[in-house]
């Protein structure tokens, strides 16, 4: 049995509330009125208005670079308001909040020892919610009780089965891996779901994004200025990149893009 | 009488300086060398420049979420430079600085207990401040003084009445309550200053954003996709929005939009 | 000889990541695993990909703004995963870790008693790092253990000598200073690279930005709204602004833009 984590005080925050509003900023004073010493981190709020999937990729891939103990705030939630669960999630010494709307990607629902609780809202000592922003009325004030210890992750609720993750995985059939675009960064480099475990054993002799053919190289400085490349990133996954330029600019590609990989038949030879 | 409040050592920093240059980061610094264990939050950079009323409207509605004795710290700030004066606030158990320019809405400025202060500036030995800059030389200062305690609410200066809020309230005539779009969301939901406290008692029989009549939902969940409504939104005040989308972009709508509500003439029926 | 500084628990971040990602989160996240305590400060994430004079720019500008033994990285870094060193500095009470690839401005590099150290990464027991993030791989557990005291400044690596500073210095060609525009905040201001220093002693005839002529102000609200202006911000430079508008909008001009300055024979006379 894996044991629970430890809260260690820390507190991420995942949102797609942008940069320009109040919100991110009234969630801090409400944990801040709960556990007055927690140390929060944004995480991200620049995931597009309700893009699930690209809260879903950058959780998992995440997560794991904070200190264990740590409580992981997703509020990527379309359904706020609705009836839809918030779920919490004790998985690889770390804990999780989130709506269950999808956002825990394969990588958090099938880790060891993952163990996830339906948050009992009656249960809990919230004030009534808002109808419209549960990152503060339910979120903030959860993630500051566990982040301090004085709520257990027990005592969240239940335990429960989160709805399947709605990151897709690659697909594999014969020698193609088709996977796809699943989030654009500021550089405009295309972050693929195709994870370099998946084919780690054979070489790649074509990797294509839409129409396009590019090559596979180590880093961004193997390419002259303005040529394309594919190369595994730094969390990683498949990328897409230009050097000194950018691959969603020059390729009009984005979120959805398929990007498949022709794997040679023999594992690839190494060293 | 109210007692003043006692300084918490949080700091919260509203302004229009956006989230690409090193503005922010300096005050922070400034904040640092002054008092190393202020916590600072950023309650929201993204005001339009120069917009006093909507940091006026920021202001009031959110910093009743952070712990009592923080100091919220407001620089949208058009008339640096010139003599306009600062002003100290201590209202409602929290404490203010900012330049008095209206940016105190009706919130603060009548809220029982509410004391102002007319900053002083060559009483409180600061460095000259640059004539353009006056959060990094003057507010960061200060408010890191006030919330480490080093600097107590009536060493600002004399009683002072700040200038009237600009943000207009909403105008009562007949049925109609009209009142005006003061700031859009990163979603395009579109917030207005009708505050539902003004038409409690009444039901409201329509709703009109420029010639636009919307229904009046309780969450985004309650329309389909695409369909625009109005709703109550989690300030307390009516907001524009459509499910899962942007209503600013569909009706074309943005601050200083007129909103109106028909009221009906008799007392809404409570169940 | 100048003490070498004492590290005081303060990190700043500098870097062309934006705000929309999480690769500042992770950076964050790193360096809370190596120093717990750190305070961890956003100087600014909004410089323009790979633009490295812009870096240079508002570092040597904004360092000095905070507590002694702060320690600043910067992550511009285009030549990211190829043979480029990172260097070390210890300038003027503060700790520096960036690229070596010009970032240190003529003010850093000709300090007094300003010493640099070339990163030996063999030496500093860090994982194996990506190919693709040194940020997070790199400079995130290197700051945190400078500034938490684990790591002394001298076991970086041996005495090195950074690369010059891209950021040009203005020329001064008879009564002509000609600079340029080094960045562009978000109200539109053009702020160049020409120190008030270089002219203190002669008077200001004429300030030339492109093809026109604008007249020396004080602050912005010494001109009437839309009207253009020059003025010394307060970052010691020349600035070009629009009262209540953007100089940027008006003007057409941005980074790049030479800025010519026309200097009187005579020395200023003073007041």
């Amino acid at each position: 049995v894996t044991p629970r984590p430890t809260a260690c005080g820390v507190i991420t925050l995942l949102t797609d509330f942008g940069a320009s509003d109040p919100f991110v900023g009234v969630m801090k004073g409400v944990i801040l009125c709960h556990f007055p010493e927690a140390r929060v981190v944004d995480l991200c709020h620049g995931i597009q208005p309700g893009e699930i999937t690209e809260a879903a990729f950058w959780l998992e891939r995440c997560y794991a670079w904070f200190p264990p103990g740590s409580v992981h705030v997703t509020v990527v939630d379309p359904g706020v308001g609705s009836e839809r669960r918030i779920v919490g999630g004790a998985i690889a010494g770390h804990f999780f909040l989130a709506p269950d709307n999808g956002c825990f990607g394969p990588g958090l629902l099938e880790a060891s020892g993952a163990e996830f609780r339906s948050v009992e809202l009656d249960q809990l000592a919230l004030p009534a919610p808002s109808a419209t922003f549960h990152g503060r009325d339910v979120f903030a004030p959860l993630a500051a009780r566990l982040a301090s210890g004085a709520l257990r992750f027990v005592e969240l609720g239940p335990r429960a089965e989160p709805l399947p993750s709605l990151l897709g995985a690659p697909v594999l059939s014969g020698e193609r891996l088709r996977g796809e675009v699943v989030t654009v960064d500021r550089f405009g480099n295309l972050i693929t779901n195709l994870d370099a475990s998946a084919w780690r054993s054979r070489a790649v002799s074509q990797v294509s994004v839409g129409p396009h053919c590019v090559p596979l190289r180590r880093t961004y400085t193997d390419a002259a200025p303005g040529e394309l490349m594919a190369l595994i990133n730094s969390f990683g996954v498949l990328e897409i990149a230009e050097a000194r330029g950018s691959a969603e600019r020059s390729l009009g590609s984005g979120r959805g893009t398929p990007v498949e990989l022709t794997l040679s038949a023999a594992p690839h030879a190494r060293g």
